[in-house]
C-alpha cells in the first residue's frame, strides 16, 4: 500500500500546517506540533484509522475534556513524568529522598496553615481515627526547620473538597499545611480516608471499559514538602490494607510510599518521614507548573 | 541520557495502561492507544518536555474541545484523509472522478429536499446573486437520475445556521437537498457567499497565532452527491475571486474545485458537475461514519 505520510505533498502539508514556513509564533511548538502530526499520520496508516474512527475519537475527546486529569494518569502518562524525573535525577547523583509520585488533578492552593500540626476536617466523620507522623529531613537525617507540608486527601465518601458532587464539604476540609519546627517533625489529625473509583458512566470508565480494565484508586493521602534550598516533593502515601494498594489504576503506589499502619486502641498510626533533596543536586528543582484550581 | 520509555518497566507500563493484559476491551482500541502511548512518551523525552508544558497542553486542550471541530483541518489533518483516501482509490483504479475535499464540522442533517433546484435561502441577503448549475455524472459522462445533491453553506457574515452566534438565522437557512432529474442537472439559486476567519480570540485563534499562522478560510459552498450504486462524494467549490482561494487554513481548496465564475447583468453564474465513480470499484464507498448534528 502506498505509504501516504511519507510524500513530498503530506510532508510539506505537515510543515506548513505546523507553521515551520512562518517567521511568527513559538518555535518549540511547532517543533513538538510538526512531530506529533507526524505521529498522527503514521498512526492512522499503520492501523487504517478511518475518518469516521477518527472523529468518533475527537468527539470522545471532546465530552471527555472534564476528565482528563483523570484519564492522563489512567493511561500511566502522569506516572511515566515521575519515571523520567527519576531518570534525570539519578544522573546528577539526586537519587535517594523520598520517590515523587502522581499528583493527581484535585488540589487546591490556598489551604490553612498551622505549626506542627493540623486537624484535617472540622467536620464530623464517623471512620477510623489516623495520625499521621513523620519528619522533614534531608538526605544526612537532619531535621529541615520551617519545611512546609501540605496534606490533602479525600472524606470517606472518596470525595475532595472543591470536587464534591454531593457539596457536601466546607472549602479546604480534609487539606491543610503544616509548617514544621525546629526537629522537622508534623502531626496529621484524621480520619482514614476510603479509596475510589472514577466517576461512574464518566468518560474515564467508559475508555477503561473498552480497555478491559478498572478504575480504582486505593485509600490514599497526597503531600506536597517544601523548604528553601530544597527539592520540590510531590508523592502520597498509599493506605497498606486497602485491596487495590497495589493495583491502582493511576499507578501512583510506588515502593516506599506504603508505610505500615499501627492500631491500638482503635486509633491508627502511620509513620512517614518526607526526606528532600538538595536543590543544587537536583536536575527538576521545582514543583511542575501544572495548572492548578486557586479559590 | 537514560532513555526512560525503551526500559522494560515503562513498557509493561505502556502495556497494563493499554490493558494489553486483559482479556476483555476492545483490541483494536488497545492496539492504537498502546501506539499512541509510545509516541507520546517517545515526543516526551525527545523534546524534555515538562510536566508543567504536559499539563498545560491538556488545560489547552480541554478548553479548546468545543472548536475540536476546527482545529482538526486547521492542523491539515482532515485534508490528510483525504489523501489517505485518494491513494487507496488509485490503488483500485477508483480514481478519476470530482476531488473529494473535507467536510468541515457544521454540516446538520436534515435539510429540505426539492427536486431539480432549490432557493437556499427565505430570508432576504443583499449579496450579488449566484447560480450554481451543474449536473451529476459517472465517469463516461451519463447522468445519474435520481442523485441528491446536499449543498450548504455560510451566510454573508461567515456564519453557518445552527451554529450562528447571532441566531439570525432560520432553521436550514443555507442548507438544501436538491434531486436531480433524467438528465442529471441541479441549479442552486443562492447568494455568493463570503469567506470567513475562526472565532475570534477561540482556542483555534490562540493556537495559530502561536504557530505564526492566520485562520482564514476562502468563501466556499459544502456537497455532498450520493445515488445508489456510486460513491458517496463529500466535496466543496472555492470561489476563485476570494483572496484566500489559495491559502485556506483549512487546506480544504484544491485543483479542480476552483471553477470560473462567470458574470452578467450583476449576477454571477458557476458550473460545477459532480462526477461520481462507482461503488464497486472504490475502495470507500460510504460515507465517513462522523458524529453529525442531527436536529
Amino acid at each position: 500500500m502506498t505509504n501516504v505520510t511519507s510524500t513530498e505533498y503530506v510532508q510539506n502539508l505537515l510543515d506548513k500546517a505546523s507553521g515551520l514556513d512562518q517567521a511568527q509564533g513559538d518555535p518549540r511548538l511547532k517543533a513538538i506540533l510538526r512531530d506529533v502530526l507526524q505521529a498522527t499520520c503514521e498512526l492512522v496508516e499503520k492501523h487504517n484509522i478511518t475518518e469516521g474512527e477518527f472523529w468518533s475519537a475527537v468527539s470522545f475527546m471532546g465530552n471527555a475534556a472534564p476528565e482528563f486529569g483523570l484519564i492522563v494518569p489512567g493511561i500511566g502518562i502522569e506516572h511515566f513524568f515521575d519515571l523520567v524525573l527519576d531518570a534525570r535525577d539519578k544522573e546528577v547523583g539526586a537519587d535517594g529522598g523520598t520517590p515523587r509520585t502522581i499528583e493527581g488533578p484535585l488540589y487546591v492552593e490556598g489551604a490553612p496553615l498551622s505549626d506542627n500540626e493540623a486537624v484535617m476536617s472540622n467536620q464530623e466523620e464517623n471512620g477510623e481515627r489516623l495520625y499521621i507522623r513523620g519528619r522533614v529531613l534531608n538526605l544526612d537525617g537532619n531535621p529541615l526547620s520551617g519545611a512546609i507540608v501540605d496534606v490533602w486527601h479525600a472524606n470517606l465518601s472518596g470525595f475532595y473538597s472543591h470536587f464534591d458532587p454531593t457539596n457536601s464539604q466546607e472549602p479546604f476540609n480534609n487539606r491543610r499545611k503544616i509548617k514544621v519546627g525546629a526537629d522537622g517533625s508534623y502531626l496529621v489529625k484524621t480520619v482514614m480516608p476510603k479509596g475510589y473509583a472514577v466517576p461512574p458512566n464518566g468518560s474515564t470508565e467508559q475508555l477503561l471499559d473498552k480497555l478491559g480494565r478498572h478504575g480504582n484508586r486505593p485509600a490514599h493521602v497526597h503531600f506536597f514538602a517544601d523548604v528553601d534550598g530544597y527539592r520540590h516533593l510531590t508523592t502520597q502515601i498509599n493506605i497498606a490494607d486497602d485491596p487495590f494498594v497495589m493495583d491502582d489504576f493511576a499507578y501512583g503506589t510506588r515502593e516506599g510510599l506504603v508505610p505500615d499502619i499501627k492500631r491500638e486502641n482503635g486509633e491508627a498510626t502511620i509513620e512517614f518521614d518526607l526526606v528532600l533533596v538538595a536543590k543544587e543536586k537536583s536536575a527538576i528543582a521545582d514543583r511542575s507548573s501544572r495548572p492548578r484550581l486557586t479559590v
